[in-house]
Formats: C-alpha cells, structure tokens, sequence
C-alpha cells in the first residue's frame, strides 16, 4: 500500500465533514428506521428531532432519551422535507458523520470481513438498499468513489433504513487505486460482470472478500474490472436480462453469508 | 386440489381483465425496458406509443414494428403519467394483460420451477423489484393475493423493467388454498422467517419450490405461516436487523438458480 501523509489525509477528511455529504437544503434523516439508527448512533450529531404524536410513540425509548423532541403536525415535517418523503411521523436534523479513510477501515478488517465496492452506482434508492443489505448481511463497509456517486441524503438513508448509521462508508478518489489497497489487505476483488464465464457460487474464494459491482446500464468500468482479481457472474435466465443492482449485490452477498454461516 | 367450475373461473377471469389491474386513470407503462417488454409480448396489446426523439432512438426496431409511433415531447409524455414518472421518452397505454388461472400455471410448471409467493406485500415498488428478480433468476409466476396487493401500474411495471410482460402474475383470493393447490402440485412451500431455526442454505428440498414471502413490517402472517411445508431464514447478522423484502427474494431466488446452475 502506498504510505500516506496523515497530516494531508487528515485535512481531507474536515474537509469532506463540512462538505457535501448531504444534499444542499436539505440535511433532514427521516423515516422511523432511519431516525432511530441515527439517534442511537454515538458518532452522529443530531441538531433536532421533530416527531407527530403518532411517530413518538413508534420511536423506541432509548432513542428518544438522547435528545428533547420537537412535537410538529403531519404536515409541518411534510413541509421540511423534500416533496414525497415518507417520514413516517420522525425526522432528524442531523450533522453529516465522519468519512472513515479506508486504511483505517482495513486495518479495522477481520480475516472474513466482506466489503462492498461500487463503481459508479448513482441512484441514491439503489446506494440506500445495497447499505442495507451489507448491513444485515454483515459486510462490514461500503466503498465508494467521492465523484459520480450520490450524497447521503434523507431519501438514501431511508432507503437504507438505518444502515447509513450502522456501516462505515468509505469514499475515494480513485476507486481502482482503492482496489489495490483492498488486494494489499489480502481482500480477493471480485468484480460482478454477467459476462464472465464463472459463475459466483463456483467462485472459490476464502478470507477476506471485496464484492464489486457496477453501475447498472453499463456494468464496470475497464479499469474497475481490470483491477479486479477476478469477474464472476450471477446464475440469471438467458431469456430475462438483468438484474436490479441492488438485488445482484443482496444475492452475491447471501453467497458469502450462507458460506460462513453452514 | 378442489374441483373448480370452469365456466364461473372464466367470468371471474373476464371480471379481471376488464376491471382493476392498473391504477384508475393511468394504464400508462413507461420506462424503456418496460414498454419495450409489452410492445415485444404477444398477449399485451398495445393502444398507443408516444416516445421523444431520444426515446424512439433508444427503442430496440423490433419493439417499433408493432405499432406507429406518436412523437411528443418530454413534458407532453410528463403531462399523460403520474407526477415524478421516469419514463425515458417513452411510454406505451397498454391493455391490462389477462391474469392466468393458478390451475393452468401449475399444469405447465417444469419439475424444477422455482414460484414466488407473495402475502400482503403492498409497495409496489417492491412487487416490481421482486418481479423482476424473479424473472432474472427464471422463476415461473409470481402468486399474490387479489387484495392487499397493488395493481400493476406504471411505476410497478417500471421497478419490474418488463418483468411484467415476462413473468405470469396470478391473483387468487385466497392465499392458504393457494398454498394448499401448490403443495397438492407437489411444490416445497417455503415461507422466508427471520425467526425460523432452519437456515434457507440448509434446508434439504429439490424439485418444485414456492418461496413464500410476507410484509415488511409484519412478515407473514399466521395462517400463511401454517400453511407452508417449513419456515426457514436467511443468514443475517444479530447486530442490524431486517433486509428489504425485495433484497431476501433476490437471495433466496439466488439460492435456487445456484443449486441448479452448479
């Protein structure tokens, strides 16, 4: 792995704390699932929690000791909201977290740690639920490029449903050169390409695992795959096309779960 | 399995067709996959295509041959669907497809057919996401329960990217009996509980298998339950809780296409 400045990389990171990592307007979490994850999270500041009758009495206790809830009408929150969101009667003024750098990330990895890498996967719904499946199938971190990917906003988190509080996301300049940090821990990069000629559960690979996937027109990028120990495809139908991103990333990561759980 | 009258089947089956499978007010499908998927399907028809410029380049010709195009721009097609629809410059008013009787289906499923069955799964973002995971995977149908089940709207049919026209949805009343005509058709009913004991990876069945899935919040309910051969789970972490019920279908389907993709 290449060394590092820490003093440079720690600039970095306050830089990307007070930076993009929610949309602009609009730093609100919302969702019940979402809102407690991020009151019960020690690492997350949040500024306030404004909560209809019906959507305190959801919220568990221990979440709603760590801050005084504002009590607003249905549509109060609807109003701080983006238009649509489901809240669901919770939301949560909430500081963007730290962004982990990945080294300290792989130095925290255990020998049978899976992460997941996402290339260029844009759709903040599909970001929010591959989060939340890493998260109950127990990867232990999502990477991801700092361009071309969403911000974390209250739609993504709500899609994630909690995970955004629960799983280290790591963002990266370069995502291929993340890719040589990974295979310098000892992580087998196994990109996910339906054109590969192995199929994932053939795949025999043990330790540490960094599932890639990209974006869902047009799959890895060259230098993603190129970077990749190896390609592996998913057992699809040859007469329907293709699966959702986030339904290949919950089934590649059932595949590394039900191996370590016989 | 019960002796059905096969006049009263056909009027209940007509009262269908004509009734209830897209939202009042919208038989819109839109998307590229989507109305691709239903100019393609001989069973579909198709009334009218409005597509933009970029849309109609975008359209495989063998999509276009079926109908004559209407040109209209992007804001024209925003004005004819719900608010918010993404519909690529294009989008098809669509026939609702005939629903298909469960009896039929299970006289042409294979000795290997994988179904999925859904109680009381509501978001249709949801149904269309597993629909489309279950087409991907080479499922046979999809059962749900003609209520508390949403109708086949476009934004359905836009999460399902032409599963829709790809998968035979069946609608029944009642979802116990249904269980009961499946297993009586020598199927594994397999209902997905996080509570179970047995882990789906272990669970020893071959031939015919119907995955039985339930809300969200609630899981499945108790006659469901009871009317499914086994129970078993996934292998998701204790420490964060529950996958997107369109995340365990893309698991559990996996689990079937890699045992018969070996």
């Amino acid at each position: 792995m290449a060394k590092r400045n820490p003093r440079k990389s720690k600039n970095r990171s306050e830089i990307r704390r007070g930076g993009a990592r929610t949309a602009p307007g609009n730093p609100w979490l919302f969702g019940l699932h979402a809102v407690t994850a991020a009151l019960l999270n020690e690492n997350r500041r949040v500024e306030r929690l404004v909560v209809t009758s019906a959507g305190h009495e959801r919220l568990p206790e221990a979440a709603l000791e760590t801050i005084r809830a504002e009590f607003l009408g249905r549509k109060d929150i609807d109003a701080l909201l983006p238009p649509g969101a489901v809240h669901q009667g919770a939301a949560a003024l909430c500081a963007p977290l730290p962004v982990p750098a990945l080294e300290d990330v792989l130095l925290e990895a255990s020998d049978q740690t899976v992460m997941v890498v996402l290339d260029q996967v844009t759709d903040p719904q599909n970001v929010g639920a591959i989060m939340r499946s890493a998260a109950a199938f127990g990867a232990s971190a999502l990477v991801m490029q700092d361009r071309h990917a969403p911000p974390i906003t209250g739609a993504l988190a709500k899609a994630a449903s909690g995970a955004v509080d629960n799983l280290p996301l790591v963002r990266v300049t370069n995502l291929a050169r993340a890719l040589d940090d990974l295979k310098a821990a000892q992580f087998w990069c196994i990109g996910l390409d339906g054109e590969s000629e192995t199929a994932l559960q053939d795949f025999k690979a043990d330790g540490r695992i960094a599932l890639v996937m990209g974006a869902e027109d047009t799959g890895l990028r060259r230098l993603t795959a190129e970077s990749c120990d190896a390609l592996a495809r998913l057992p699809t139908s040859d007469a329907f096309g293709t699966l959702n991103v986030s339904a290949a990333a919950a089934a590649a990561l059932y595949e590394w779960a039900r191996r370590r759980n016989p």
